[in-house]
């Protein structure tokens, strides 16, 4: 016994977490690095998520980080997809911070290439409004999009294969009363220079928005819009940064693309998802696992389970009232909840609910269905 | 629209966790947005504790963050103080990053004042060993540090009033087997040109460094040496952030100037606290409270509760073994624990534990006393 | 330095905190014994806040735990002092568990002894409503309390020196619609047998009992009234457990009654404050320090930096809108915010706000004065 | 009454965060309930893993808790199966507390049946050593274990299907030196009275016990042996209270036997796994996911990104030192790491490390293969 005791001593001299070397001693739980948190969504046949942010600045517009952070920032957050969104018509830091409207990509490329995080060449056309701020992505070289007139640039980003759309629509600095959807925008529309919308921007989200994504068929974004450092302006201890879960066939530049102009991209923002009555449909499907009944009342009422293995939350509201069922339903992340069924002749049953937090237009929410089998 | 806004308005009556307005909705949970941590410290009399990180970078020199953001990240972690250090010899991004060294402090100023940030101006003598890197705190222009002999730089900091020390010492880039003292060192200390030491930079401490801070009368400090954003890199759900708890009479430049000069300051990071003997025990005997006995066992034992109200750490262990007193305390943060007090003739006792993580020299710890009322 | 470096290695050897003993290895990380976390309070001049819940239960009457385990989780959950009111007339375990109607204080009182708990001697006269079920503290024996007429177990309890309160006013099984001030409450408060009221008690709080309360003149209380265990029930992540805030004179059992006597309790549950206006202004004002304003715009604005160093939570309303100062506040535990205030003449400038987490009445709330020094 | 109700409907359109009844406000954020953390462990086909502790007491031996709460305990830190295990020898609360052996899981059975647990019925045998601490899984009926011989004990508790295991060898209180493998478990292993052995027990692990465990063949077990409430025993925080991993074909008490009986159990205590090599690697393989490469330096290196979508851990080391893979992997819950690749002829590669913290015997650790595609 002796000797194997020795040998844990032995091993502990060599493999020790804390060897009191007088020179340096290395704390390595002092670190961050190099783990990334990941974002847990459901996995759907056919599909990879794509979790993106496609607005944020550096100082090479008016933002406060260099351009890695924004890349490192992806990579901790758990995204897989940025893009870095300079303004080209304002650059506050011109006079000491050199370089183009292409510098920022350039610089931010060789970390995200390490991070394995997929860089998005774009731009930020920033107009007054009409038509706003209105961003680029998958361009070639955002230099091209300094031009007088703005649809000159939309045109030019366009030629370049551009997918456009258009930034915090609601925001109160441009449209402080009430949210119009101007010409502008629907000559846009009809130019297929406009391909999608942000429904949430920073900490703010846009209705009215949501109603314009629904009926013109726009693409869904939430996007940070950040510009100083992402942890320092958002709530991360509670909540994700804005995202889009874009549902490409691959984890590929060109897939991400396509996704984008199909409408496959879902906003999600604080623990609200946002997008179209399918994709919706889908992500709660592949994310909560409904149990067979595994216990039955004296009057017939049997208890399920609901299993979310996801990062997503389901707010979900009974539909018919008074038939039984459980009335409100909060699945949090990585949680399961249990949930009563009401009697059915064959053991079967679908319920409707309501999500409340799963928005497809203005006030509009997706409808969930809950399957039992007997 | 008017109508629209009042279907929201009747909406938000039926399922109102938040206002409908149509054109947008804030949601002031996503933001941390202004609220600032404040590190829990004792009152000590006649003191202010300013705490402080006097070692970082930016985009004037290597680091990744406009000045502004260090400011930020200061008021965010809770920092009362910080010098923004940079490398007058090393400017990698020179070629897009114009200004000079003075640049960075003259950018994070305002910032600074409306976030109540004391910011030091400082600059980062940055030479191959020896001496290695040297940084001069409480100077008034960083641009004459720009000599081509560092003796002169120093001689120059030191005519603007500097406090001058050395960054890590034990730095295996620049002495990777044995940490020598050496004769420029010396020099400098003979000459009134090294007036502290870091004993902690990064994510690594210097026992040596702690023999020499104790032996030389030189002042502790921990610094981040941060170059990215503090939060990727530090492992801040669990630790603050390195600094240095300096005991200065007022919260003003002048009396923290005063205070390092007259080693004044404690280096914290992880949970350890290092400094001259006499600070340690100050901050011990201010942040825990000893109660007097509330109970007696029928062998006459007692048990006593120490409370700490503070953010600080306390590990201690008994030096008088059988004594039958706890052998071990580990005071946590914000936390009390019950100990056992054996018998005494009057009912008073004294206690000598020793700081296994206060450190006053090169495996040398605080003694701490723990005195027992009848 | 080999030598150093030996004795290190032997330190080490001792010290190690992972000693591979093949016959067990403890695991001190995996415990949570014996830490007490400490709610941090303000300290007042003449007082000690004794924080305690005064409603719970155990297997001696419709409970879940043995008696210890309440003292314990006061203990962890950081409370001081501690009633078990078991039902008088509702034991449903009683087939398998004996005893009698003091049972679970004579079972705890060890325990509290040694963990520094104050255990109150008290029980539950619960009868239906009216006058509902009525909590008798600081009693001497609970099992004459054991009467067919509740009038004469009040008497009886009022005989032995207690301070009685009614639990829950607002509870729906016993007052659905509306809840009733009776003839039978009035009766009790007329022959001093009624002293408190609960304003919050599990999950709920009584708008209109507060406004009894004010306008009775009756002690105000929350209580967790828990049968399970306090931390399965309770969100003790994001809250404490609804507790009652004593100021008493010092931390005796005698004090405690005195001071429950004479209206000295706040009832703190979720971050809501609740009792008069002068316990409420006391308890932000020992709370929240105003810095001397550390900015001035050009405008004549200053900034000044509210801290709160303790676990209580303030939400300030400006009561004079358009003054300019800063309109909402909400200084959350342990951090500080930087408000804005308007000029004045000679600098000085008192403000008043609204504390909306701060209850005085039904719908009524302490007004909170922010004093600025020039 | 109705007008001050519409009193309270007013000031909630204006301040309104909560519906003001004035009789009752509930705070759902309050209470835990009813949400279940899950603990996400990897899908393995063919299996279903079930979470279970099968070492726990309560009132009805020394335990302090009612036998629901063990239920509520288990739902609520995501366990799927419990055996409540009274000491049939040891009864201190008899005096008070009636009821015969199989008392407890009389009274848990319906809370179980309604939170989908299953409770496995069960008893402990407590002798002093030999054969100390046994326990019968799978029982009929824990009276018929009191009987004068142990020996009859256990062969009573075969006839009625008993998995049986040894528990806490390592116990210090029983064997306080070193810990033997007594003639009496020979004998117990000879006569089909052992399938198992406890590798871990509250805050301790035996690393001998992991070498019998390996050469005996015997089943693995991780438990709690709570008796006060699981959360204030454990660092809930920071770990999951261990558990064992039981790999059955089904989520029935039949195949949960089964399994036990089969040594499909992995013991998993604070970030630590225990049992069979083949089982190790069948958790590792199918948590961890491997990239491609997504990255290839100029010296041919290539990186990839090892995923875990678990909450296990899995601490690797590199065996083959100097071949230019990463040396250290330390796989976090729910993260990923990015990890070195050396250069290989055709782009497969196969790396295997040492997974420190994968227990396969005394001192022993599962081998972890990394394959990489080309």
């Amino acid at each position: 016994m002796k000797n194997l005791y020795l040998f844990g001593l032995l091993t502990f001299l060599v493999a020790g977490s804390f060897a009191q070397n007088p020179n340096r001693v290395k704390e390595p739980t002092m670190l961050n690095n190099p783990t990334r948190r990941e974002i847990l969504l459901p996995e759907i046949p056919g599909y990879e998520i794509i979790k993106s942010d496609f607005h944020m600045h550096t100082v090479f517009s008016d933002g406060h980080v260099w351009p890695t952070i924004r890349v490192e920032e992806a990579y901790y957050e758990g995204l897989d997809a940025i893009a870095i969104t300079e303004h080209i018509e304002y650059r506050p830091h011109r006079e000491l911070v050199k370089g183009d409207h292409n510098s920022a990509w350039e610089i931010a490329k060789p970390r995200a290439d390490q991070l394995n995080i997929m860089l998005v060449k774009a731009g930020e056309i920033s107009r007054s409004m009409p038509p706003g701020h209105i961003i680029a992505l998958f361009i070639d070289d955002a230099n091209k999009l300094e031009t007088p007139e703005y649809m000159d640039a939309l045109r030019e980003a366009r030629s370049q294969g551009a997918f456009i759309f258009w930034a915090h629509p609601g925001w109160d600095a441009q449209q402080p009363d009430t949210t119009m959807w101007w010409e502008q925008h629907q000559q846009m529309l009809d130019n297929d220079l406009l391909h999608g919308l942000e429904v949430f921007n920073w900490d703010e989200w846009y209705p009215i928005s949501m109603g314009w994504a629904k009926d013109k068929n726009l693409t869904w974004l939430a996007n940070s819009d950040i510009h100083i450092v992402a942890s320092h302006r958002f709530n991360l201890q509670e909540y994700f940064r804005p995202m889009n879960l874009v549902l490409a066939r691959e984890r590929t530049m060109e897939s991400l693309k396509e996704a984008m102009f199909a409408n496959q991209s879902v906003a999600f923002f604080l623990d609200n998802l946002a997008g179209t009555e399918e994709l919706l449909q889908k992500l709660f499907q592949h994310s909560v696992e409904v149990s067979k009944p595994f216990f039955t009342a004296e009057n017939g009422n049997r208890l399920v389970e609901l299993k979310n293995k996801t990062d997503l939350t389901f707010k979900l509201e009974n539909t018919e009232s008074g038939n039984g069922a459980t009335q409100k339903l909060n699945i949090l992340p990585r949680s399961s909840v249990i949930m009563t069924i009401p009697p059915s002749e064959n053991g079967e049953r679908v319920l409707i609910y309501k999500g409340t937090n799963l928005h497809t237009g203005m006030y509009e929410n997706a409808s969930i269905q809950i399957r039992i089998e007997p």
